[in-house]
């Protein structure tokens, strides 16, 4: 048995799908809170999204955000936090949160991991102690962290991959997801708050096994449905392909997450295809670095070019840093190395992702979604007000 | 002829005495707002208070912040700043500016450091390049900057130093602060909008010698006086007997205020012998570093004493940091290397110190002076909730 006694921890409602498109628009009721879909979601690793305050995000309109159980399980670990209530109490913040399985970081952050049918044995990255992760445990811990949504302990494939492993890996993929909701189902009649499930389609770039992984997950008491083991590396209309196919195969009445992507732009080509939420590191990472994404393009503000500029980041943006600085100041900050600078542009680049998504949503209610993507993606690519980059920083 | 035309750039009330200490509550008018007093000013020595926003330090209560001139001469140049409109704009800051001389940082920053009578030569901390510091050219380099009020160029004695070292020293310090108080008329006379200016007080730890340069300072046109050249290494009785040697030769009517000075119990100290304005790196340096100051003492948040210690850095304080996140949170935040927690000690820290001298204001302004600094210090000195600290990290 692997339904839920009671209500369900999640409910999505499809509110309107634009017709010429097939984008989405829906929320995704938590017990912290809507989630309006489509929706970008700020990456908080380690229970803060970095440089940035619980209150800067719901300033901007983020309505969920998403935390790392590998992170946090061995730092501060999965009992503290829920010594201390649960990862809202722990990181001040009150609206939704989304966790990883781990299985991601397991692959790429920890050492002598091992993987069998039973789960994954590692070392971790931070002080080689040894932990394990499994199907089940890795449900036990996200219910620990409290989260309202968390993902299925899935095995990540390695990139390119012959058909034979992606296979193997696919049917895995499905067996750990069925023992992730057989425990959750366990933990609940146990009288715990399990949070919502998604299960993760897998199947690396072979469509066919993608489809026996969505096919085989849909028939299960998921709440969503997450894209997995995309973006690794295939070529981009391979990767939209593939969403599309995915996509296509899911349940119209539950929400669709595309793991760890992307541009602006993809996330607007995924949102056609009927993707509904996403997350990505690279806004805030490259953000750090002094590179962000502006209405008309990536914008390098640590360029020698903006140290007379007067203008701000993006002049279409309302946040803080774009209402209230120039691109001279900001560069100044990184020319000095202040920690400040890192801040402004994290918050603009983070405003910028989620608004985006904000405004698609919009588009998609009023019916006019493509129109809203192509002066979108013009925009974006005219580069307009911005000096070329020298070089690519990514 | 060393006087102003037209209105001054900055007035001085004060508005209240302490019967019992002596202590001073005043405000200090500027162009960009008042400034109550006693305060103390968060320091911005590259144009930003390390991982604060502006807004942050309104929302604190500070009216009146610090920048250096030796670092914003050197990046990003005062006629880069001047060019955005000074560095209110150039900050996004609407509230009162005080920049030091940038006497200090040259003989502890810069290289190849040459002085003599007529000013001294440099090479940039930064790249080596040559520059120069005069008593004019560091009054017009302050004007450019725009800032409201700002320091004499002067002289700072290295400690110990002997008593003719500090004699010579202190002589020169005054003829600067002349050709300063002379430049500054020079330039108003030309159309220029002219900060206000103080003299500095400098003779190292010989009373005669200070005395004598009060004496010949407070006869001069300046809005007020800096103490100088204190907190350098000498006892902490001495330091204290040179500022109430110092603060009884200066005018009544005139702010004074102590340079780089110090934990709250030196503050509240000099206050009581009529000290007016404070500043200090201390609070916010040690902050980065994982310590803060509490109403009951130094907290060290890093510490591991603290992972599960659900309270609030300090329970007395309405800040952000204090309001919202456990001492838990907060060191995980340190633990895991996450800038996030360097802002909110850093929120605390400036928070806690401005705070301090408010309520200095108000206990001046009531009469309860000595009842307010005896309650202050004795839960200051309490460590009422706190881990013994165990090793010294200042």
């Amino acid at each position: 048995m692997t339904s839920l006694p009671g209500e369900p921890p999640a409910r999505f409602r499809l509110e309107a799908v634009d017709a010429a498109s097939g984008a989405r628009a829906g929320t995704l009721l938590t017990r912290h809170g809507p989630v309006q879909t489509p929706v970008f979601m700020p990456v908080g690793t380690q229970a803060t999204v970095k440089t940035l305050e619980p209150r800067d995000l719901t300033d901007l309109g983020a309505d969920i955000l998403l935390v790392n159980t590998y992170h946090l399980m061995l730092r501060p670990g999965a009992k503290a936090i829920r010594e201390f209530g649960g990862v809202h109490a722990f990181m001040g913040w009150d609206r939704a949160v989304l966790s990883d399985s781990g299985g991601f970081q397991v692959l790429s952050l920890a050492s002598l991991r091992k993987i069998r049918e039973e789960g994954v044995t590692f070392r971790s990255h931070l002080d080689g102690s040894a932990h394990e992760l499994s199907p089940e445990s890795a449900i036990e811990i996200q219910t620990l962290l409290g989260v309202d949504v968390m993902m299925s302990f899935d095995e990540c494939l390695q990139f390119p991959a012959t058909e034979e492993e992606a296979a193997l890996s696919m049917e895995r993929t499905v067996r750990w997801a069925r023992r992730g909701l057989a425990h959750r189902a366990q933990l609940a009649q146990g009288g715990e708050s399990v949070p919502a499930l998604f299960g993760i389609v897998q199947g690396g770039t072979y469509p066919h096994l993608r489809a026996r992984c969505a096919e085989a997950l849909r028939e299960e008491p998921f709440e969503g449905f997450s894209l997995g083991g995309l973006w690794v590396g295939e070529p981009a209309p391979t990767s939209h392909a593939l969403v599309a196919g995915d996509t296509a195969l899911l349940p119209e009445d539950k929400p669709r997450y595309l793991m760890g992507v992307g541009t602006p732009l993809d996330l607007l080509a995924a949102v056609a295809h009927g993707v509904d939420m996403f997350d990505c590191v690279l806004p805030t990472r490259n953000a750090r670095k002094g590179t962000v994404l502006t209405s008309r393009g990536r914008l390098v503000v640590k360029n020698a070019a903006y140290a007379k500029d007067t203008r701000p980041l993006d002049p279409d943006c309302d946040c803080y840093a774009c209402q209230r600085f120039s691109r001279a100041y900001i560069r100044h900050l990184f020319a000095a190395g202040e920690i400040l600078g890192m801040r402004l542009a994290s918050l603009h680049a983070v405003t910028f992702m989620v608004k985006t998504m904000r405004q698609a949503r919009a588009a998609i209610v009023e019916g006019r979604y493509d129109t809203f993507r192509n002066a979108f993606e013009e925009r974006y690519t005219s580069g307009e007000g911005l000096v070329p980059a020298l070089r690519e920083s990514a």
